[in-house]
């Protein structure tokens, strides 16, 4: 068994990029070579995170403002890293965790531009925790939609956000993954299945 | 009609200092003289607030770590804040708040230090507004704890945190008046309601 140090792994894209089917593969994957892992998952993740996350998702689109969702998120993230990922990590577990902060980054420096900045410091205060390595899943968003919508799983409000607001969240992440090389390790996510997972492996073996 | 300049104004104190029966009592003085005053409270004062104070309130006493407990009442602050406190100023009414930011402060103090600083940052960066006027009703706990008794209605986890724990928010809020005075009237609430209401409104008039 290889000794992996990145041990708190993150997922990011766009919808429909197939991230979570990737969770799942390198989970197997690990655990073949005698990993201990954990497979989690934003927002929500914890008992009192989901209900947080609850609390949010329903009801009208507008009930809460943005800066009291970044909030709410926040402190779903706080009880999440506190009780599902510190936990597993301080035992020796690696985690796998489909989206983290870099989603909240990604999705409010596009609605509420001015709050970018608000997430950042709110983070460095409340979580202060960055993931060891975060897989950047990037793939033509067009396809993206096209999958997810051929599921039927995701978020509705995340479908509902439609084709210009995926662009955009595609260079948002993008971004992020420019700025931070050293944590980001970007993956073409248009491509099959198997490809994607060997790529996906072959980053996480990089980070050993 | 004299104009009122001190449109926010928060009331805090112990459990049982009678605040409750001030904050009633100033409202009527107030409205008789033609003003229009919105009486609220924390944790909740919105529909939004009192679901997130259900979730924190209720369940097991661990359920929350301090750090998730301070973002969920900073998110029903925030909440607060933008449906009720705001919107009622910019109408020209006058807010009287019992319990705001400065309960969080104390109570936070006493049980978690550490955290102190933290709180500050986080109201500075979420918040961003401090009362125009904090009525302080100082008393000696151990009045305010019988009368809190007698009467049945504090939230029960203020309640047992018993007496030591009261003397010692009794100080943190004294600590808080002396650092800022220019926002902060000391109120000596053990004494008959009618002198405290005289006194209380006084305070007020004398922030014309």
């Amino acid at each position: 068994m290889s000794h992996i140090k990145a041990q708190f792994i993150t997922l990011e894209g766009v919808d429909g990029s197939g991230k979570s089917t990737q969770a799942k593969l390198l989970k197997e994957a690990l655990e073949a070579e005698g990993h201990s892992v954990l497979l989690t998952r934003e927002p929500g993740g914890s008992p009192g995170a989901e209900e947080i996350r609850s609390l949010v998702l329903e009801g009208e689109p507008d009930r809460w403002s943005a800066e009291t969702e970044i909030l709410l998120f926040t402190a779903a993230r706080r009880d999440h890293l506190e009780r599902t990922i510190l936990p597993a990590l301080a035992a020796g577990t690696i985690v796998i965790c489909d989206r983290f902060v870099d989603s909240t980054r990604v999705y409010q420096g596009l609605t509420r531009g001015d709050l970018r900045d608000v997430v950042d410091k709110l983070h460095a205060l409340m979580i202060g925790r960055e993931a060891d390595l975060t897989l950047l899943f990037d793939m033509d968003p067009k396809l993206g939609l096209a999958r997810a919508k051929a599921r039927q799983t995701t978020e509705e409000r995340f479908e509902d956000m439609g084709l210009e607001m995926q662009l955009a969240m595609r260079q948002g992440f993008l971004a992020l993954a420019k700025g931070a090389p050293e944590r980001f390790a970007v993956i073409d996510a248009g491509r099959d299945i198997e490809a994607i997972a060997a790529d996906t492996l072959a980053a996480v073996r990089v980070a050993l």
